[in-house]
């Protein structure tokens, strides 16, 4: 299922708007998804992580689809992260997800359950053989616990099973095995290798990546999609300019790290910004997460007047 | 929702038995059930670890609540796992599994997000508020990479949110102190602590423990029903005879260890000796998960006929 | 290396009692030496954990093994921690015991190394064959970051080279694995099984285990050795009240927990306690922990008067 | 203890060659060491994690500082490694160190002791205020098993503690914020960041790291070499291709791997290579890690062959 050419540029992982009482604001996210095509992406991920799609029940996550690829109306790709426990459960979301029209699939290893590379392996072609639209691997060992070798991944997007990666592991070492070995094998130019290390994005473009999903991308589309076309222009110092930019901005997610989960703290933040920037009408974020409170918001807030996105 | 009494003696977590295509097969498991029923179990855990929630589709569990609802008919009490990531998923299981009729919930940390205690606290809240049956914390740190701790345990019983809990943590120290920690309150007399360690049941029990949800319970029930009466009624010694006897049996798990996941060693042993033993029709364990092959399900059947189990 | 008879009892890590300016109180180390044997105990094990060892220079540690070896004069065995991350190191602090007049060596497996099985055999394995003291292996996964295998250990005690284990691992499936695996196998009755886990050792002592080697005995050795004997007279209904207490008065540890690491927490309580108690001059753990204030420390002394021992 | 200029450049871990018996190899040594200053190198790094410090006992130690120190003479820098689990013992390595002439000192936060950040930040301060030389941070959390925060480096470089960082995390994006944290602060210039990470040395430079301690710089010191001299003068184009041969060079890192630890599959990979190339006498490793054996020693020699090393 490996598409002629590989997936390129800035994909977001799309937030999910909720309203306060943890319905999917389906207003919120057109206007967001608006809000991420004006900044000039290239593609959409909804039901990622930072989609908290770990937080939304089936019915949630057929509304965000239904919403998103309605919407977005082929103008760019969609894809769908299929984020469940193993297999079976996975190719569940993966057929809704298909039925609702999207262009690609994104699951991680199983989870849960402790599993060995060969099933890792019977994993993934399950589930490649049972869709049939481009599946993408999603590298997160901080969720999903374990790491995914780039030999592994490299066999089956030999074998048609991946059409590519995002990899969300922070080890750019082992991105760049991937990176070289797709180099050095033959046939695999149509497999994408995108970074979800959104503080990397230049040297992971540097290395061969060819995008990046970047969950600051909701905050400041428009910098992720300065800093992919700088670099894709070549002009690398303006590349690293951007990116050293938004690693200020993204300094935002410790606000309410004190007294929240990491992740919970992210995506307060990403939340509390779409909602002081006018993007979003509430910036809840899905029980049981801590939700920030005033003073976090402000706070939030100056991160972004620091960076003129008020 | 604290129960007046609490839930006591051998409450295996029932296997998930499947055709070769992965489906439920009911006639197996209405055996199974009939052969735990036998063996004197006290109760019955549908869709825990070891029944493979993790590997259902939500249609599968569906059909295990309904089977074996109806065939329990009220005899014992049945509680469902409701295994999912977080909290409006968690209520989404439970809720069916509320209507299929069950008579407790069990329901773990959430995982795959990174979270803080405050975020477990309020996880089990909310499922305790919005159920209404029983609700029994499951404390794995194996799959959840969180451990309960005793204090925020202690805490949710004494609020009456928690019926009871699962300890399949390993950690008997961790245990004895939830155990010492409901004496020493007051008002705790309801809450049931089980032990999901299937090796040092005696001990725990011992401890204080009110019972013990054993996996290896599928395979002999009739063993944990005996070292759980000799214990009730103070006869320690046959208790922990029976016990080692139980230890040198669960010693089938390694068989296909070398070549899989240690989850998928032990289901598959254990599902291989259901076979062995005439109980259900196939060994099959759900996919992505390896099979045992011939050789494999042979050394299983030696460690029953090592304990007069064939 | 396996000596003749098993050793059994209450050896307690010996906490290593500190000036101000960090040099070893030998006069504090004396006391605390005598109040352990007034109290019961059965042996002694310096430069444990416990003892600070990982904290204690070279110099510092051959003033222990000298004041303790020395001030003991054979009335008890004294085993000593050779703590350090691989052989040739271990060695040294080996031999230097040795040399001290020491009864048993304890080692764990290699750390700070990413160490094989079959390296953490040739470990133990070279040990051995250049000390000539009975050598006990121990079981720290929370410092060392590996777990002994059972088979591996038992293994290494059939070939001679371990005369026993000190289980630390709070793994008490994992240690009945090691008991029923030295019943079942011949020649293994000089292998001592002792346990670290100062919350179950009535649950470990009936499962078979021979001695406990716990951190809290420094400060309540009468408790523990009322416990063993207890348990080694058969009469376990008093070995569990008296377990019960020493949890209750456990919770000492936590005094300090919310500023600093949960070692430091737990070995500035028991130093706290013995000064209290009047054993030792200083309640100073060595740097970089940090220590108890006043008000902390007043506050381990409430458990000590509700354990009628102020 | 900051410098008035960073340092920069080129400064390997040094392999510690050993004789059969395990003792240091010191004509080889000082083989390697003008092997070294042969390929460019800007100056050495002896008793790290690749020298297998964690293997040697200290009169090793001592021995190596004395060759290497005493070879070099002040051609160029040489740092050395203090690797032990806390404070006291890391200053004796320390102390030897000085008093054998080194121009800086390398410490880890401690291990073996589960540690606060508070007692880490006391740790890295005891260390400085007691040696007087330039103090480097050693962030391996593989190791270590904790992970240095970029806020605490920051605040002990302003402080004056630490002179400088080597990042061994493999985490760029941890990287990047200790990067942008030196520029956005002031009076940081003399802090020096180094990156552990092999396999990212051009993007690292390319993020503002001031050089690379790279463990494969054993083997091929010339290709790290101009590796870091293209960089420097903006040749980023040679300098990927530089890098891009040598992740494929680092490969051979992978032949053992199978039947011994990481580590040991690594190390042993170096010396076999080393020996190959003729410049030590013995490919041995330090006990108790398993040798590679003669047709692994073979397989390194191809990847040789390959990048025109033989």
């Amino acid at each position: 299922m490996t598409t002629a050419t590989a997936l390129t540029g800035v994909i977001p992982p799309v937030c999910t708007p909720l309203t306060p009482d943890f319905e999917v604001d389906t207003a919120s996210l057109v206007r967001l998804v608006d809000h991420l095509m004006a900044g000039g992406v290239d593609g959409l991920f909804v039901l990622g992580s930072t989609s908290e799609a770990a937080f939304l029940p089936d019915g949630h996550r057929r509304v965000v689809l239904d919403t998103v690829v309605g919407h977005v109306a082929g103008q760019v790709p969609v894809l769908a992260g299929a984020i469940d426990m193993t297999t079976l459960r996975v190719l569940d979301h993966a057929l809704a997800a298909v039925v609702a029209g999207v262009d690609g699939l994104v699951a991680t290893a199983p989870f849960y359950a402790r599993t060995h590379p060969a099933e890792i392996d019977l994993h993934f072609r399950t589930i490649a053989a049972r869709t049939g639209v481009p599946l993408y691997a999603y590298d997160l060992p901080v969720s999903v616990h374990s790491k995914l070798p780039a030999d592994l991944l490299l066999d089956l997007a030999a074998d048609g099973v991946l059409a590519g990666l995002k990899d969300s592991s922070g080890d750019d070492a082992g991105l760049r095995n991937v990176l070289l070995g797709r180099r050095d094998r033959t046939g695999l130019d149509g497999f994408a290798v995108l970074t979800g290390s959104e503080l990397t994005v230049d040297s992971a473009l540097w290395m061969g990546a060819d995008g990046v999903v970047p969950g600051l991308g909701n905050v400041d589309p428009h910098g992720y999609a300065r800093l992919y076309r700088a670099a894709r222009d070549g002009d690398w110092a303006a590349a690293r300019t951007e990116q050293e930019r938004l690693v200020r901005l993204f300094e935002l997610i410790v606000v309410g790290r004190s007294r929240m989960g990491h992740g919970s703290s992210a995506l307060g933040a990403f939340k509390a910004a779409l909602y002081l920037r006018g993007v979003i009408a509430h910036p809840t974020t899905a029980v049981p997460q801590i939700p920030l409170d005033e003073s976090e918001i402000a706070a939030v807030g100056k991160y972004l007047a620091a960076a003129d996105l008020l």
